[in-house]
C-alpha cells in the first residue's frame, strides 16, 4: 500500500481546516506558535518513511511524552508500577480532583495529569538524574542524539503548573507521592517541553508498533505482553475526554498532546505522526485526530 | 489451534475458583442460582463450534442485552443515536448521577444503565411491539427460536428498579426521554431477562466478530464500519469499572451480566461466551473474566 | 415603633426595582403571573397589623409550605423526624443528587426538595387523608377557611415533577420512602398550589414568633425547644444556596418561595411577610429579599 | 442568674464522658495531649468571670484563629473581603475540593479550610510582619501579653500540610491567591498553634458579644454590623459539618478548634469557652458540644 500518497491526498484534504481549532494558550510560550503548520509522518516495521508538510519541524510534545516515562517506569517496575495508579479512564476532566479525592490519592490511569506525576515520581526514585535519564531514553528509541529540552517552555511550564502543584500536594496528602512536590513538577515540566518531530515521534512509537522491540537498534524495551498493555492504555485513555470517542472513529492506539502532536500505530505495522497546533474542545489537536480518522478509513477499505 | 482443549485446559484450572466471587443479590430472583456453575461455549467463523461444562444451561443474560438493543437501534437510526447518547468511558460508578446531571441528561456511553434506558426509549420509539422485537432479533441473530424471556426475572426486576426509575425520571427532566418511564422500564426489565445459554450467545456474537454480517443467515445485521465501532464499545466500556482494566489485561471486546455471562468476541475469528454467576467487585463473572484472561494469553502465546 | 411607617418606606424605595428578577417560568401556570407587583404584611404578637401594597392578593407558596408540613411531621413524631432527613445546609444546587447518593437516601435538611418530600412521605403515612389536613392545618393556624389549593398550579406541576420524581425513586431505591411514589409527588404539588396572601402567612408564622403557641387560637402547635429548633433550621437553610448570605445580611428566621413570597418573623416579636413574582439568581423574591434586609437594618438602628 | 453554679453542675454530669470521643491524631504533636481535661469559662459584660475544671490550662486554639484573623481582615478591608471568599455553609467535608473546583477557587466561607487561607494570604498582603500583627491582636483583645505561639504544634503543624498545600495551590490555579503558598500556609499553621486557656478566649471573644466593642480595652473593633455579621456566620458555618445541627440544638453563635476548644457567645449577654481535647466525628469537643448545648438549654429554661 503506497502511504506516501494516502497521506499525501489527506493533507491536501485538511489543509483548508485550518482556523477551526484553537491554540493552547495556558502557558505563554505555547501561545506563540504560529498555527498555520501540519505534518505527517510514517515509518513502518518493514524499514519505510513517509512525510508530508512540516514533518521535520520540532514541536512540543508535551503529553505525549507521558507514554515515555510510562515506558521506562514499567521496564523496571513491572506490574508494581499499578500499585500506585489505575488503569481505567477517567470519566471527564471536571472530575480530576473529585476522583483523586475519593479513590484516595490513586489516579486513575498514567495519562492524566495526576497520573503522569505518580509515573515521574516513580522515574525520580528510579534514578538518581531523571532528566538526563528521560532525555537519554527518548534520544536512544528513535536514534537522534538532537532530540533537547525547550528551556523556554519548560520555564513558562514551571510558571503556571499552580494546578499540577495542587495535584501533587493532594497525593502527598495521601501518601502517594514519595519526592519533593517543588522536584517532581520540575521534571514533569522538563519531559512535557521535550522537543521533536514528526518523524522523530514515528521513530519513537516502533517499538510499540513492533510489540516491545525496537527496530532501530534491537533492543527489547518492553517484553510482548507490556507492549500490548500500553496499548490498550493508550487506545482507552490516550485522547484525555475523547478517548472513547476516537476508540470508537479509528480505534488506533495514540497519545496526544496539547502541543498539537498526535502519535498512534498499528500494531505490528507502522507508526504515524501527526501535528498541527491548533486543538479541538477536547485539547486534542483538531486536524491531528481528523488525519488519524481519515487514515484508519482509507486503510480499513483497502483492507476489508 | 484446538480451542476445544484450549477451553478444556481453562476449564480445569478455573473451576477450583468457586467461592472467591458472590452470586448477584439485588433482585431475590437472581440470588437464587446455584453458583457452582461453570460452562464455557466457542463458535468459529469457519463453522466450529466448541464447548465445557455448563455450556448449554439457559441463564439471565442482563446487561448482555443491552449489545443486542444497542444493533437494532443502530440498525435504524445509523449514527443518529449519539446525539442521546455518548461513547466515553464513565468513569466510576459513584458518578452515575453526578455525570447525568453534569451533562444534562446525555448519558456517557450506551452499557451504564442510563445509556441503555435511552437505548430501549429509542426502540420503543420505533417499533410498535418493542419486546416482540427485541426477542424477535434475538431469536433470528442465533438461530434458535427458543429463546424466551424469564417472566419470573423479569417481574423481580420490575419490582427493585427504583434506581432506574430514578435514572429515567431524571433524563426525562432533561428531554432525554420520549415514552413513558415506567413503560420504559419495563421494557428494560424484559430484555434483561432473556434467558440463553453460552452457546446461543456465541451464535449471537459471531455476526460482529464477522463484521456485521451474520454467517448463519447471511444477513448484514451492520455495516463494517458499525460493527467495527460496537466493538470499539465494547472494547473500552463493556465491563463496567473494570473496562480499562480488562482491555488492559485481555484486549477484547465484549460484555458481562450481573447473572455471570460475558461474551466476547475476536475479530475476523470466533465469539466465545462464559458463564458463572459469582461476581467479582466490579459486578462482572469472577470466573468468566479469569476464564477470558486466560484465554486469550494462551491464543497469543501461540500467535508470537 | 411604627411599623406601618417602615413599610410604606420601604415601599417606595424598592417598587422601581421592578425588573430586575425574572417571574419563574420552570412550571407555565407561575410563568403567567403579572410581574409588577409588591405586598409586604406585618402581624405583631401584641395584635397590631400592617399592610401596604399587594398585601391581600393571594399567590402560589410554593416552598413556604414546606414549614408547615415540617410543623405537622414535628407535632406527631418530634425528633424521630430526624432519622429520615438531616438538619445541615445542603451546600449548593448542582449538588443535590450527589449528596443525596453519598449520604445513602438521607436529604440534608426538610427543606430542599429531596428532603421536603420525605416530610411529605411522613404526612402520608401519619394521615389518611393529607391533602385535607394539611390544608386544615394552615387554615386553622391562620384563622382563615378561604385558603385552598390552587388546582390549575398542582396540575400545571404536576406535569413538570419529573425532577422530583427522580428525587423520589432515588430516596425510594435507598429505602427512605414508604408510599408510593407518584402519590406523594401529587401531595406534594398540591402544599406548593396553596395560595394564600401576605396578610394570611403573616398570621400563619405568627406561632412560630410566639415560641409554638398560637395567638389566634391559644392552641400550643409546637413546644418551646421544637419551634426554637425550627427557627434555627429556617436561618441556616430557609432561602436555598442563598442562606448563608441572607442569615449574614439580615439575620432572619424565615422561608422563602419560587412564588415569590418570603414569610419570616422575629422571635417574640412580629411576623413579616413579602411578595413580589421576580426571583434573583439563587430563586428567592428579588425585592422580598431587600426589603426583609432593609427591615431589619431599619429596626436594628432603633434597637442600638 | 449564677452562672458559676450552672457551669460546676454540668462539669459534674459530663465529665464522666471522657473517652466517648478521640484527641485528633492527624498531627503528632497535638495527639499526645492528656484526653482526661475539661475546662469552662464564662466572662459577662458586666464584669464577672466564672471558672471549672481545667479552665487555664493554655492548649492550641486551632481553627478558633480562623476568628481572629477573619476580624483583622474585616477590620481593614470591610467587605471587599466577601470578594475572595463567600458566606455559605460548605455542605460537606467530602465537597471542599469538589466545590472549590466548581465554584473556580472562591472557598464555600471563610471557616473551611480553604476560605482561612484566603483570608490568611490577605492577612500577608496587608501587613509587613503577618506573624506578629495576629499575635498582637489577639494578646490586645484578651489583655494577656503571655499568649504565645506553640512552636512545637506549628512545626508538627507545617510538616503535615500538604492537604492545605494542594488547597492553596489549587486556589492559586484560580488566581484567588497573591502570596507565595509556602509563606501563607507558614502563617496559617502560627494562628493555628496560638497557645490560649478557656479563659483567655471567652476574654478574647468578648467583644464578639458586645457589638464590636471591646470591653476590656473600650476599643471599637468591628461596627456593630460587622460583628453581628460575623456572629451570623459562626451561626452558619461555626463547626464544620455539624453546624446547622449545633444551630438547631443550640442555636449559638461560636468557633471551635480540632485542638479541643470551642469559643461561643450570647450577644448582649456573656462569652463561654469550654475545652476538652476529646472529638467527636465531625472533629468538634465532644463535651464541648455537649456542655454548650447543656448551658443554653438551662439558660432557656430560665428565660422562658
Amino acid at each position: 500500500m503506497d502511504y506516501g500518497k494516502v497521506i499525501q491526498n489527506i493533507y491536501e484534504d485538511l489543509k483548508s481546516c485550518w482556523g477551526k481549532g484553537k491554540v493552547a494558550d495556558y502557558i505563554p510560550a505555547l501561545a506563540k506558535v504560529d498555527p498555520r503548520q501540519y505534518g505527517i509522518a510514517i515509518e513502518t516495521l518493514d524499514g519505510q518513511s513517509f512525510q508530508v508538510g512540516d514533518a521535520e519541524v520540532c514541536f512540543s510534545i508535551q503529553s505525549i511524552s507521558k507514554v515515555f516515562s510510562l515506558a521506562m517506569v514499567t521496564r523496571h517496575m513491572g506490574d508494581q508500577i499499578w500499585k500506585y495508579v489505575g488503569r481505567e479512564p477517567s470519566g471527564n476532566p471536571f472530575n480530576s480532583l473529585v476522583q483523586l479525592e475519593y479513590e484516595q490519592g490513586i489516579p486513575r490511569n498514567p495519562f492524566i495529569n495526576a497520573g503522569a506525576l505518580v509515573v515521574t515520581d516513580r522515574l525520580m526514585t528510579l534514578y538518581d538524574h531523571p532528566k538526563d535519564a528521560i532525555l537519554e531514553f527518548v534520544r536512544s528509541i528513535c536514534g537522534n542524539d538532537d532530540i533537547y529540552y525547550d528551556k523556554n517552555i519548560a520555564r513558562s511550564e514551571r510558571t503556571h503548573a499552580d494546578r499540577n502543584m495542587a495535584l501533587g500536594y493532594l497525593m502527598k496528602s495521601f501518601g502517594n507521592m514519595e519526592n519533593d512536590i517543588e522536584a517532581v513538577i520540575d521534571v514533569y515540566c522538563h519531559q512535557c517541553a521535550i522537543a521533536m518531530s514528526c518523524r522523530d515521534l514515528s521513530k519513537a512509537f516502533l517499538f510499540l508498533a513492533n510489540h516491545g522491540l525496537n527496530p532501530i537498534n534491537q533492543e527489547q524495551i518492553l517484553s510482548v505482553s507490556q507492549a500490548k498493555r500500553l496499548g490498550a492504555l493508550m487506545l482507552t485513555c490516550g485522547f484525555y475526554d475523547e478517548s472513547g470517542d476516537f476508540a470508537f472513529r479509528a480505534g488506533l492506539p495514540g497519545k496526544s498532546g496539547v502541543g498539537g502532536g498526535v502519535a498512534a500505530y498499528i500494531p505490528g505495522n507502522l507508526a504515524i505522526t501527526v501535528w498541527s497546533p491548533e486543538l479541538n474542545r477536547h485539547g486534542n489537536s483538531y486536524i491531528g485526530m481528523e488525519t488519524l480518522e481519515h487514515f484508519t478509513t482509507d486503510i480499513s477499505n483497502s483492507i476489508f
